[in-house]
């Protein structure tokens, strides 16, 4: 792997990280999951911006959701069409300022954007894991990356950051290393997956277990459930926005072909259309069995449960916390939000909660926001700032 | 057919409708529906409850959801496990009194459950139409049961009731036929389907659609993609519910056999073996080529479009609405029911509005509700009952 100060930056001023690359840490010895199933071994992909300090402590670490990955900021080449996924949060002079800090983003184990997952070869077969790969965890992700962290040689991190599943590792990150986090920004997640949510996990699972090419689990690399994986999709993705939202992108608006009340099962409207795109291009890029395994992590994710309670969960916490819920998320709402910053506060611990009033869903923290950026940008400049 | 007047009952002080019959009304003529297309005739399957009166003028029309049938009230053998899906609402000195009304249900056109669609058998081939069956629209449904009243004899509607799909129908039939009908209450419902609600709907078709055994809608009767409905079935599920009605109902709680997290893809949580259910007992019970009419027949629901406005929608209701929305419906939520109110009013219509703060969703117009049924007793009973 190379080190992380290679990275070649476009200059501060730009506004933009500019060009990166992808690393890889392979942890040579075996990883012993939460469900005592053992990993001989690991590879995590991970990209870094801005510069690690003297003092190895200005490192932030940003978790990704459900289908992201480990680029989240900048891009691979002079011809790429978008940047890393928070790019709009990340960058020199950006919220997450990279002027300042060296930030960390890490692809999940269990992924399938480089990290070892289902779809890794095992070495033992030179075929992919599939079902035989180990359950993971929220808690086996933030294990494996404090891992990284320690290879890279970090100090401290002056912050987690993080949305929906990102958001639990933040917490997680929080309770399991106290003393190695200053600060924990969760947002538009949970400390315990409900039942609704865990529903729409369950019917992606099926869509994608009962597609016949899943052949239960055992497919071959780039092969497997195409429909099930887009079905589900196509699904989730409707949980990441709102009513209002698609109301306001789509409407009832017809493709162009069909303006007359169409009588067909074609597309017709320009909201099926964008379902049927994010699902057949979500099926080029993201492995199936992935698609389980972490659906089944957030699923097991509940700190109530895991610790007692949310006030003995947080308990060891030394972070303070700034928790972020969007008002028209209805995946992960503000209630469940909320909940996070009161077992803070009950535990004595520092935390604070705002609600941003966008109208755009569960992915608003994915969105520009000049409000989200103010909230970032003075909680990370606060008194306990290096 | 049988005459609505054979049907035995069990003595009205019992508060049960009792032993119950389907009938058919065959309507032999041709019916153009709106999309142009042409049945060469159809059938529809009723069933009715209480006496019609000498002046014929004591009918209530009761419109079903999308997975509803005709089978509203009553049982059809002593041994019945449940009666039919409004019983609660519906029978002698219940909300909807059969002791004083004619109360009528009829299994929509393009239905499954006896009345004409793309399961039946067409006597052209002798096989089922598939997708040679015509489109449906909300307004060919109710076209098609007028054509029932008017061969039952019917002079006037006292009311016309529905909940959600059932709800579009009470709409379109106070604009259809205004001298007809006396009362409209449309529960949990829309005037015009929004692009949330298509894009639920389009998920559930493309379950269908792609699963090989759809065959583009060619497929033996009772037979089909199975597990394409399913999982249009399960998704569909979690949006008649609520996240706080799940988390009541199932919360995290696992089943027997799964006390550990079990690190498994099979059923773990009650909510999971709930939703499987619900898929199975579905594909038992209904057509995947009419769940795909019927949604589209939903999606095409906008009164708005069909008419301008909707207010000109409404010019010609000489009905009285009382609209009933529930605070935790966020398939239809309360601001849709809301705004049908709003047009009639507009229009110079006598409309009044609940809304009634159960958490239970979509589904609280299914469920018992004293509140519920209070409203619809005063306004049954209200000055201009006959």
């Amino acid at each position: 792997m190379n080190d992380a100060e290679d990275i070649p930056l476009l200059p501060p001023e730009s506004g933009e990280v500019g060009l990166v690359e992808p690393h890889d840490f392979v942890h040579p010895a075996s990883f012993t999951c939460e469900s005592g199933q053992v990993l001989p071994g690991f590879t995590l992909r991970y990209e870094t911006y801005g510069r690690l300090n003297a003092t190895r402590d200005n490192a932030v670490v940003i978790c990704h959701a459900l289908s992201g990955d480990h680029h989240c900021a900048g891009i691979h080449a002079l011809t790429d069409p978008k940047p890393g996924w928070w790019n709009n949060f990340i960058g020199p002079g950006k919220a997450v300022d990279t002027n300042r800090f060296f930030v960390l983003c890490v692809n999940v184990l269990g992924g399938c954007q480089g990290s070892s997952g289902p779809s890794s070869l095992d070495p033992r077969t030179g075929r992919p894991f599939g079902l035989t790969f180990p359950f993971v965890t929220i808690r086996d992700m933030v294990r494996a990356q404090k891992l990284l962290c320690d290879h890279l040689g970090l100090a401290s991190l002056q912050a987690v950051i993080g949305g929906s599943m990102g958001g639990m590792q933040v917490l997680q990150w929080g309770l399991e290393y106290p003393a190695f986090v200053r600060r924990l920004i969760p947002m538009a997640t949970t400390a315990r997956e409900s039942a609704q949510a865990i529903a729409f996990n369950e019917v992606g699972r099926q869509a994608i277990m009962q597609d016949p090419d899943w052949n239960h689990g055992d497919y071959p690399r780039g092969g497997g459930p195409r429909v099930g994986l887009a079905v589900a999709r196509m699904m989730a993705h409707i949980t990441y926005l709102s009513d209002a939202s698609m109301d306001l992108k789509f409407g009832r608006r017809r493709k162009a072909a069909a303006n007359n009340p169409a009588y067909t099962f074609d597309v017709q409207f320009e909201v099926e259309s964008y379902l049927r795109h994010q699902g057949e291009s979500f099926i080029n890029r993201f492995d199936a069995n992935s698609y389980l395994y972490i659906t089944r992590a957030l699923d097991h994710f509940d700190l109530t449960a895991a610790y007692g309670s949310l006030e003995q969960a947080f308990a060891a916490v030394e972070a303070e916390t700034l928790s972020v819920a969007f008002a028209s998320d209805w995946l992960f709402p503000p209630e469940q939000n909320r909940e996070i910053v009161l077992a803070l506060l009950r535990a004595g611990k520092r935390a604070s909660y705002a609600e941003l009033a966008t109208n755009l869903g569960h992915d608003s923290f994915l969105l520009e926001s000049e409000e989200l950026y103010a909230l970032v940008r003075s909680f990370l400049g606060s008194p306990s700032s290096p």
